[in-house]
Formats: C-alpha cells, sequence, structure tokens
C-alpha cells in the first residue's frame, strides 16, 4: 500500500503545482492582464489543462487507488484516499469526445451570451442553451451512471459533494414555508423607515484604505496573499498566497466594503486550510457550499451584525468622512443601510432575506432541466411564475433581467446554485455554535476581540479540510446536522427581533 | 519531412505555451508576489521547467529534427530547424546529474551571496563560488566537446549564439585602444561644467504618470503590456503581454525615466518579433546582445539625445514641475544630466563611456576562470588591478563593491557580461545606418516624428526574429558587420563633439 499511497501523493503534489500556476495567471487575466493577452493566456492555460486532466486521469492512477484503498490502515490516509479516489473519478468518468463537446458548446453559449443577454435576445440564445442543456443531460446521465445517484444529484456531487436533491427538498422547502411571508412583513415594516442613503463621494483610494484597514481587523495575511481589483469580484490564487479582488464605486462604497468582507471570508477559509496536507485533495476545501458559508460567516453573521458595524464606524469614519462626524454613517444609519431589504430581480444584488428565494427558484428549474421534466422553451415562462410567486415580481419578457442574467448554465454548470444557500444556512449554523459556545461573543466583536471567533472557525472547519465529509463536519463542529433552524432564527433576530 | 516538422511545430508550441505560465508567474514573483508565496511558487515553477526540459530533450525530438532537416527544401524551413536544434542541444547535450548539481551550487551560491554581499565575505563567499567554477568548467568542456568550440565560446553561445572569444577579443580590443583615454578627457572637460543637480521630490504617481507618457511616445502597446514596479527593473511576460517594470525614487527622477525608456527598448522588441512565428525558436529574439542592442538603442542613441530630450522636455516639466518654468529642466541642464560621465566601482551605476571597460574586466576575469587560467583565490587581486588599469580606481579589500557585486557569478552565467557591450555596439551601429538612411533624422525626433525610426527598426531587426544569424542579420540591416566604429564615433560625437 505504501508504494501505492506514495505514488499518489507525488502525482497529486505535482497536480497541486501546476494548480498552483493556473491559478496565478487565471486570477492575473482578471485582474492584471491587458486584453490584447487573452487568447495567448487562454491557449497557454488550456494546455495546462489538458496536461493535469491527462496526469489525473492516467490508468495507472486507478490502479494506485485501488491498491492503496486495499490496505489503508488507518482513518486519515483512508479519508485521503477517498478524496483522491473522488477528484480522480470526477475526470476519469467523463469521455473525451463529450469533454471536448461540452467545451465548445459551453464557451460558444457563454461566449454568445454576453452579448445576447443585454440585446434581450432569448431567441438566438436558447438555441444555443439547447444544446448545452443537452450535453449537460449527457454528462448528467454518465456520471449518474457510474455513481449510483440520480441525474441531477450527480451535478450536484461536483459542487456539493454527498448533498442530494431529497436533503435539499427538505431544506429548500423549510425555507420555503416561511420565507416569502417574512419578506413581505420585513419590506412592510421597513417602508417607514427613513434611513440616509448611502450615495456620495467616496474616492478609490479611501476606499481601499478602509477596505485593507477591515482585512487587517478580519486576520487576513498579507504576507500569504494581496487586495487588487477586479471587474467580477473573486477570490482566487492558492492558499499560501491569496488573491482577494474588489471593485469600487465612487459614488457608493457599501458594495465594496461588504464585498470585500465576504472575500475575506473565502481567503480566511483558503490561508487557513491545513498546511501539512494543502497539496492533496484531502487538505483542499470542502465543497462550495462550505466556502460560501466561510464568506457569509464573514459576511452576513459578522460584517452586517451590529457588533461589527460598531467595531468598524471609526474606520468608515475615519477613511469616508475625514474622521469628522457625519450622520450617514451614525451606527443606526449604517445598521439600516446594511440591513435594508428590497426584493429585486438581480440575484447578485439581493439582500438576505430575498436570496435564498433566487437560488430555489434557480434549483428548481436546473433540476427540471437536467431531468428532462421541462424544455428550454419553456423556461421564460416557468421563470416568471416562480418570480412572481416567490417574490412577487413579474420578469415579463424582460429576459436579460431574468432567466438570461446568470453566467451558470450558459456556461455548463447545473447543479452550483444551491451552493450559495447551503452557504448561508452553513454560517448560521457556526454562528449559532459559536455563540452557545462564547456566549458574549457580541460584546466581544464590538470591542474588537475576534480571536475566539476565528479560533472556533480555524479548529472545527477550516483546519479540518476534507478530513470529514460535509454532514460530519457539521455534525461534528456543530452538534447536528445541517438544517435551516438556524437561518431562519437569524433572520427573525436580525430583521423582526424575535 | 513534412510530418516530423510537423510534429516539432507542435512540440514547440505546447513548449510556448508553457513557457507563457512559467513567464507571466515569474513576473508575478518580482512584481505582486507577497514573500509568504515564495516556497509555493519556486516550487511549482520548478515542476514546470523540469516538465520543459522533458518536452523538448525527449529522444524522438532529436530524430524529428534529423528526419525534418534531411529534407527541408526552403530556407526558411532549414532556418527554422537550425533553432530548434540549437534550443534542443542546448538543453540536450547536458548530462542530468550535472544539472542537478549545478542547479543546487548555484542556488547555494546565490542565496548565500545576498548576505556575503553586504557583509563583503569574500572568504565564505569564495568556497561556494568554487563549487560554481569547477561546475561551470565541466559544463564548458562538454559543451565544448558537443560543439567544436572552446570551451568559453560554448559558454558565449548559451547567450550569443555565434559569436567567438576571437571576435570578441578584436572588438573589446578596439575599444580599450582608446575608451581608457577618452574616459579621462571627457572627465576633465566635464569637470569645470556645472549643472543643477536632480535631485529634488518627486512623487511616485507624478513619475509613473511620465513614464506612462514616455512609453507612448515610444510606441509602446498598451494593450500587449503593462508596467509595474520590482526592486530590480525588467522587462518580462510575453511578446503578446509584455510585463515591463521600473522602480522609483523620490529623491530622484533619473534613474526611474531612462530606467523606463530602456526596458520599453527590450518591451517594442519582444512586442514586434514576428507575430505568426513567435511560438518556434525561428520567431524568437536573435541573442541577449541583439536584446540589449534594442534597449541601448532606446536609452542611449535615442533617450540621451539632444532632440529626444528637447521632444520630452515638455511631458518632464508638465509632471515634475507642475508646468512650472524650472531651470533645473532646461534643454542644456538635461542634457548635461543625462550625459554625465563619471567613473565608478558599480557597473549597473556606470555612464556609457565607462560601462563598456567594467564588461571587458568581467570578459577577461570568466573566460580566465572557465579556462583554468585563474584561480578563485586570486580573482580579487586581478579584479583590482584591471579596475586601476580601466577605470582608474581601487577596490582594495572592498569586495562587496568590486568582485562580489554582481548576480551573475554566484548563479553560474558565465558567458553573459559581454552581451551588454555587444549592445552598445549593436545599438549604435544601427542608429547608424539609420542616419545614413535618414539624414534628418535627428530633427524628425525632436519634432516628435519617430515613426521612421520605428519602421526600420522593425523591418530590419524586430521582424527577423532568429531567420538570419547574427551577423547576416547586421550585414543585412547595416551593410557592414558588427565592428565598434560607430559606438566610437557615438562616444567622440556626444562627448567630445568630434
Amino acid at each position: 500500500m505504501h508504494q501505492a499511497y506514495n505514488q499518489l501523493i507525488e502525482r497529486f503534489n505535482k497536480l497541486y503545482r501546476f494548480q498552483h500556476l493556473s491559478a496565478i495567471t487565471q486570477w492575473d487575466q482578471s485582474a492584471m492582464m491587458p486584453s490584447g493577452g487573452n487568447q495567448a493566456r487562454s491557449e497557454a492555460l488550456a494546455e495546462l489543462s489538458s496536461l493535469m486532466h491527462e496526469l489525473l486521469t492516467e490508468e495507472q492512477v486507478g490502479h494506485w487507488i485501488k491498491e492503496a484503498r486495499e490496505s489503508a490502515d488507518d482513518s486519515i490516509t483512508q479519508s485521503s484516499i477517498r478524496e483522491m479516489e473522488r477528484s480522480w473519478r470526477k475526470a476519469s468518468v467523463m469521455p473525451a469526445d463529450l469533454v471536448k463537446a461540452q467545451s465548445l458548446a459551453n464557451s460558444k453559449c457563454e461566449h454568445a451570451w454576453r452579448t445576447q443577454r443585454p440585446e434581450n435576445n432569448w431567441k438566438d440564445f436558447s438555441e444555443n442553451l439547447k444544446e448545452v442543456v443537452k450535453l449537460a443531460q449527457e454528462e448528467a446521465s454518465i456520471r449518474s451512471a457510474a455513481s449510483g445517484a440520480q441525474d441531477y444529484d450527480a451535478m450536484l456531487e461536483l459542487y456539493e459533494p454527498g448533498m442530494t436533491s431529497s436533503e435539499l427538498d427538505v431544506l429548500f422547502g423549510n425555507l420555503k414555508s416561511w420565507l416569502p411571508e417574512t419578506l413581505q412583513t420585513v419590506v412592510e415594516q421597513q417602508k417607514n423607515d427613513s434611513l440616509i442613503a448611502s450615495q456620495g463621494h467616496y474616492s478609490t483610494e479611501n476606499q481601499k484604505a478602509l477596505g485593507l484597514d477591515v482585512m487587517k481587523l478580519l486576520g487576513f495575511d498579507f504576507n500569504h496573499g494581496r487586495l487588487d481589483v477586479s471587474v467580477h469580484p473573486f477570490c482566487g490564487g492558492v492558499p499560501e498566497d491569496v488573491r482577494l479582488t474588489t471593485r469600487y464605486n465612487e459614488e457608493d462604497f457599501v458594495e465594496s466594503l461588504m464585498g470585500t468582507i465576504h472575500e475575506t471570508g473565502h481567503a480566511r477559509y483558503n490561508q487557513n486550510l491545513p498546511e501539512d496536507l494543502r497539496s492533496l485533495p484531502l487538505g483542499s476545501y470542502r465543497s462550495m457550499g462550505v466556502h460560501e458559508g466561510q464568506s457569509l460567516f464573514f459576511e452576513m453573521q459578522l460584517g452586517r451584525s451590529p457588533a461589527f458595524l460598531q467595531l468598524i464606524r471609526p474606520l468608515i469614519v475615519k477613511h469616508l468622512a475625514g474622521g469628522q462626524k457625519n450622520d450617514r454613517f451614525s451606527q443606526t444609519n449604517l445598521e439600516k443601510i446594511y440591513n435594508r431589504v428590497k426584493p429585486g430581480f438581480i440575484r447578485v444584488d439581493a439582500d438576505e432575506i430575498s436570496y435564498p428565494m433566487h437560488v430555489i427558484l434557480r434549483y428548481e428549474i436546473e433540476k427540471a432541466l437536467i431531468e428532462g421534466d421541462l424544455l428550454v422553451d419553456d423556461l421564460p415562462q416557468v421563470w416568471d411564475e416562480k418570480m412572481q410567486a416567490y417574490l412577487g415580481l413579474s420578469t415579463g419578457k424582460n429576459h436579460s433581467i431574468g432567466c438570461m442574467q446568470d453566467i451558470h448554465w450558459p456556461m455548463g454548470a447545473f447543479g452550483y446554485f444551491p451552493s450559495y444557500t447551503l452557504g448561508a444556512m452553513y454560517a448560521a449554523q457556526q454562528f449559532s455554535a459559536v455563540k452557545r459556545q462564547l456566549p458574549d461573543v457580541e460584546s466581544r466583536i464590538a470591542s474588537g476581540d475576534l480571536e475566539p471567533v476565528f479560533s472556533w472557525l480555524t479548529e472545527n472547519i477550516w483546519q479540518q479540510g476534507c478530513k470529514l465529509e460535509t454532514h460530519e463536519l457539521y455534525t461534528t463542529a456543530t452538534g447536528e446536522p445541517l438544517n435551516a433552524d438556524h437561518f431562519k432564527q437569524h433572520i427573525l433576530n436580525r430583521y423582526l427581533n424575535d
């Protein structure tokens, strides 16, 4: 076993080193590269990606896994091999022809979507999307045949290993039972609540200085990462060198500040994965949902809480109001700004109460698409019906703010959307566990003592990597399996003072 | 032949794509990366480098070359195969053991040198250097056995293909015959010439804006490149996306401005290599000396000339003097600042008259080291003697500003130094040819009409890539083989009005 396992370690180390180059040059592509460099960069990245695919799916890798698994006798090695196999299977199960056909169809659809969306051109878009969906159905049926899971579940597994649609139905069913009504109540309640709008003039320089100060407060390690600008903010790079991006709107500070806090959550997870296991699948992040659980913990549980706003208010006043008293930045007004609820058409702009309904709508639609229960041609109508039912808004024929708004489907990423709302639930459940352990955590946060919170996350989530399956990870960390109650309680507490 | 040649093209395309990732991540390492990312980055780059070495030296590559060469029937394909073979041979001739031993010894020596140099610790440094020299001697003897060249010439070939030490002896012999005396004359002459010193306060922001404006004037393509900051300025990246760096001293603008002009010369060469051949050795830069010929053309022939200073003076006044009249930035004073001659100990700070003597000294010493005619222990004494003879300065026992000042030997790069002075001669010979073709070139430059100069360079040098050997390239472009006369005439014109 040792020999086979050692071969595997060597192979995954090599892949990790190549992944490093891929991650840094992809960050560069978004944050630094002039557009004229794009073709050469894409070709270089495709070459590396195909090399990495070969290294991962070589026949001998399968043999090594089998051999190593048969004689693995401690639980950590068993977990390590389980994650190696997961990674290997995910790549090897797909026939090369289908991978190539998808790569072409998805690129074509995504590329055209970039102009079709602003033109509201559903007709041409839907033709491309049909091909993307058809190939995704093939992918789902191949993956499900190999794993024994249902079609859509096999796609879900790519982003949220271990999650099933029957579990999602329970979790999301819970949300659907109270969330739309709560949303209406909160909107009504906030109607008479006046606030000083956040708009003004805030230089990029000042916003950046504020963002950096808040990142320091949040424990971002600047010796292993940096902050830059990109059109679509993200957290990239590698655990040893996390590249976080944001964007600045000089008329409004709200998005950049909270966006930076959100990405810092992703960043700290990456920076605190188990150092000795980083180069193996075992030391990687657990799932997209768990990743989002960390960013939403930072943004929603911590960032928009009265205690945290109290803590960073002096920094906001310093950088955005030149240190002068300003009613816009009073504690009360900041809380109002950062907890405003307003249902809208666009998912990425949604408040935390509306957001899950955007996700559930997409989950239900993409599941039906993959399982052949919904045709692409019927998508706009179903979208509109669900928008009215869940958020009280009708998209009508404006597809650009309806079913054409997201990049996920054009690029063939079916099964990803649930991660966002799973993340919101993971985040709430984490904070609830922290509060049980540290009843005075809010006053500690307000006074700047964030260490206990970070220690809890480090020990219970970040340092765990993939040692446990997700459900074990949360049961161990929080004492109960993932459920929607903590998210519900969080919403009721924050918005209805329940 | 077609099949073998096509295989070669495919292989070199693949190498080019990997080289892209290497170049961008190396730029990032110098210009962006926080220091905590260094170990992971170095490991990732080493993994890629070893992959590329394998891809280049695989046995079949040799067979393809042989087969393709035997049936190549047009001159461009013949040149292409010649350059592929050069690249292949350079890598394949070395035994893996020696490559590994050198990698270890050179890293060790270079790493220790970084602290030994400031401590003036010759004793410990020389122990490491002995091992580096010993291995470089082995390398030279293996390379020379394979190529039939003399030991040192085989090292020279790595940086300046086709150049020999007997040709260098003629070229450098010419310089030695008049340069030290000219240097003394110019120094005497400038002694009574007062100037307003360049020191003041210049914000990084203003210097950067000036640098960008000058780069635009010099035709740098910002759609295929960018300007950033690094401790040691360089021109990196790839032809499709050239990454140029500089550094700013807020007390003095002189170095950053001329450094940016210098690197822009390198950058334009890279950006204008033949686009359809870029991914093959045939479309690469001709040699390190030719590369330096472009940067020194920009810096020395163009940048410090009265005509060019006249052209950019309004930009200097705009960015560094707030648009106000300032005697420091008068035409006369700028010319004096940028043509000041002052022999010193440090090569990288040298003016253009002293510089070749620094290079010749190193050339003579490194040749003797490689050929076993000089022991490392005797290096400091020989250095001091030559410094006195060539520049009238004694290093004494201060090795940190003597034979320990450069990174080249600690890292095992023997044969590189001559490129700097070959570059100065290429640059002068190029400008001389331009002047013959365009007698009014200087007034054109002063008026901002740089296009004829750039067209000449594009057509005669940049677009040629490696189609011709260096001596043919220069004979074709300038009507005569490389010689020292144009450089001499340039120096006499500029500094002694001859």
